[in-house]
């Protein structure tokens, strides 16, 4: 029998692109596109690296599943990402017409839950909370490396 | 003396890609990044091009403009759009720090100014009309041909 992944196995996939990012002295946020039970597309912020403010993870990852899928429209997949996207992000995957978004700690200054779920398409499902404390902990970590140096 | 170049003389060049799009088949939206009386940028609208939901004007030029100047940040640039903004492009332009936006003609359903100004940057100006017909004109023009074929 096929073992159904769970959402804490996708959102580590998510939290070993963050700290990619963490590595490159990104803002630590990963993303995963997951269809079907398998992971689609991997990415991290690159905004430095690319000198980009759209290059956020989630918009690569976005372009990078349309690509894979042929098809510009996400309907069947979920995006793990370690951070509340967005308004920019949450924008995004309405026109994405995602089917579940989950994301690991909240952003309470720039994420895009302050308006409710309206930002993103009706039909979005949103889970928040698997894997918090690490995704959490890598950020807090990168802020606090940058407050000092 | 050189001229000041004005805000419908930019608008211009954002219906000109706008028209790019149109004769492609893609929604007709154009847009051009201003700085310093230049035009640094110009995108149009490429989301079934590139099937990437992503790829508005806005996002292409924002991408370009940065590019070009070798900088995240589009502090002293104008972006003009022949429509208004959606969500996901104004939280691109929120990133950019953009200092002034304008936009052609409004879009009731996917705009963002249902929020007010407030999914922009505080120190964003935005000026909304400039020849706002001519790009009313060419949304209608293009939703009509497809409501036909």
């Amino acid at each position: 029998m096929i073992q159904q992944l769970d959402d804490a196995y996708f959102m580590k996939q998510a939290i070993n692109e963050a700290k990619k990012a963490y590595d490159a002295g990104e803002v630590p946020v990963g993303a995963v596109v997951v269809c079907q039970n398998n992971v689609i597309a991997r990415a991290h912020n690159q905004t430095q690296l690319l000198n980009d403010v759209t290059a956020h993870a989630e918009i690569i990852a976005i372009t990078s599943a349309s690509s894979y899928l042929g098809n510009k429209y996400l309907n069947n997949c979920s995006l793990y990402v370690t951070v509340e996207p967005c308004i920019m992000c949450a924008g995004a995957l309405f026109w994405a017409k995602l089917d579940k978004l989950v994301y690991a700690t909240t952003d309470d200054k720039a994420g895009f839950s302050r308006y409710g779920k309206e930002l993103l398409h009706p039909k979005t499902k949103v889970l928040a909370g698997p894997m918090e404390e690490e995704a959490k902990a890598l950020m807090q970590s990168f802020f606090k490396s940058r407050r000092v140096s």
